[in-house]
């Protein structure tokens, strides 16, 4: 097993606890409710790895794992009722299951949570640890808003989309790292560094992921193919295309965008395919991906403890069919 | 001019400024909208009374006023979502403004600037004070739940009643008090004297408010008469009035619940007259009154300083018309 592996298992059992107080049940049945729903823990995970990449595990980087996982799922709660999601992972989402009044009041006294988890660490580095947290939340927030502006918007640059996957998504992965370091000791050169290796590590899956929609197979990429596509979802591949296909092609994506025949994702797939967005998604991906590594090659510590991060960047980012 | 009357001019101008980057706009502006509403920033003040009765205002207490503002703006904003309330203070709400995912999104970075503006205060505190506001913010949570519950079902009890408001609203403004005390180098003993006189000011003023809604001269109040009674919603007359007025009145009671001539609110009042409830709910802002001036009384410093704290008491209780 993988020591990847090993942490998320040791993660489970120790997230697995009472988190919350039992009354009013209508709220906090709501949020244990969001929190069995399980999920990769992939930021605790990073936050207890980028710890231990400078010395043991702290009993304090626990607390944070914990913090990062009850914001991510605070961010999921309201996100979900902002996109009026009935389904993730296959279950009703929170304000599908209870009401959008009581989701949004179970994301706030989860995002409360996490700062009572954070609140807790060695009062050396606490304020950071906060100040952290703080930064990276506004971040996220503005992701969400600059996702739903785009959607509203017909066209926007791919510069633009890679600013809002910066935020949405790459800044929370990077900021665990970076709460684990501090746990560890690391130095603020160190830390720069395994931030920038999440930040890039980050935008790498989140253009993979925009990849996987329509060229992954769908037997091991787990999500239905083509559903971004279905959805008109600003995706890289799309935003690319826009910009950089022949204007045969970006008039026949503009017609598809109006178009739900049974044939649209194969449709959608071609004209990528023909204009070389897939090509360049690929160059994409891989581009961050290397950026990530180098930043990784440079953290001052012996390369041989480097090995648990860059084996769950492969698990990451290899995952294409 | 009284001296939280100064204070409050003093707040005002200290707060005037930027919170927020200027983008994304459509978000950080949907945050400043909310926050140029005014209102009585009546938390911010007894934070800086709190900190006065037992020393000089620190350049700290600014920042924990400042925390507690944008924490109270954070709650009034998803409040309004889920109430679906078209106006604040006559002005669009912001999500009737805005749109809702906006607002929902403009209320999560209101809630993580707070803890930003709370997280640079000393480190001697800084983490009793962020303990403190995500206690408070849980229970304000609780409230908001508890109410919204409440508007379902059709029998509480005034004990019920009682609970909710006081985690909806009193405890913010105790927790506001103990705040600022904590910042002025109050004990242990002192801080919990303080923090119950907020609480049981905010329930005498939260009872009077539900009083002043059938009783109180429009005039001088400044909202619609009868406005809860339209409504149908929870108060402390309506609740009292349904555990112990007689067979006949709660029965006409239920009635009126169901009907919406013009009349309703006349109808309504002079049950409550008859029932002895408005009576009631001025005894029972009386007792709170008097409990809160007992711990006042008990803070174990001299007995001028406790004027601001009495004057600000007065002015919010004795509003009547």
């Amino acid at each position: 097993m993988m020591r990847f592996q090993e942490l998320s298992q040791e993660f489970t059992t120790y997230f697995n606890k009472i988190h919350f107080p039992e009354k009013p049940e209508s709220l906090y049945g709501a949020a244990h409710y969001m929190l069995e729903d399980g999920g990769k823990r992939i930021r605790p995970i990073l936050c207890l790895l980028g710890n231990e990449l400078f010395g043991p595990v702290k009993p304090d980087t626990w607390k944070i794992a914990v913090a990062l996982e009850l914001f991510h799922n605070f961010t999921l709660i309201h996100d979900d009722i902002m996109d009026k999601a009935p389904l993730r992972r296959g279950r009703s989402t929170v304000h599908a299951k209870y009401d959008e009044s009581t989701a949004l009041l179970a994301g706030d006294v989860m995002l409360l949570q996490a700062y009572d988890n954070l609140n807790e660490t060695d009062p050396a580095y606490v304020q950071t640890l906060i100040r952290l947290l703080n930064k990276t939340g506004r971040e996220v927030c503005e992701g969400q808003q600059l996702d739903m502006d785009f959607e509203k918007n017909a066209s926007i640059s791919l510069s633009e989309y890679l600013h809002m996957i910066e935020l949405k998504t790459a800044v929370l992965l990077a900021g665990s790292l970076q709460m684990g370091a501090i746990a560890g000791g690391a130095g603020e050169t160190d830390q720069q560094l395994i931030y920038d290796f999440g930040r890039n590590l980050g935008l790498a899956f989140q253009v993979q992921d925009d990849w996987l929609d329509a060229f992954g197979d769908p037997s091991t990429f787990g999500k239905l193919k083509g559903g971004d596509i279905v959805a008109n979802k600003k995706t890289f591949l799309l935003v690319k295309a826009l910009e950089s296909a022949s204007p045969e092609n970006k008039q026949e994506i503009k017609e598809l965008m109006f178009y739900s025949g049974p044939d649209k994702v194969e449709r959608m797939t071609f004209i990528y395919q023909e204009s070389g967005v897939g090509q360049a998604a690929q160059e994409a991906k891989n581009y961050y991906m290397e950026r990530a590594y180098q930043s990784l090659e440079r953290i001052s510590v012996p390369a041989e403890r480097k090995n648990a991060l860059r084996e769950l960047a492969i698990y990451l980012l290899e995952r294409e069919a």
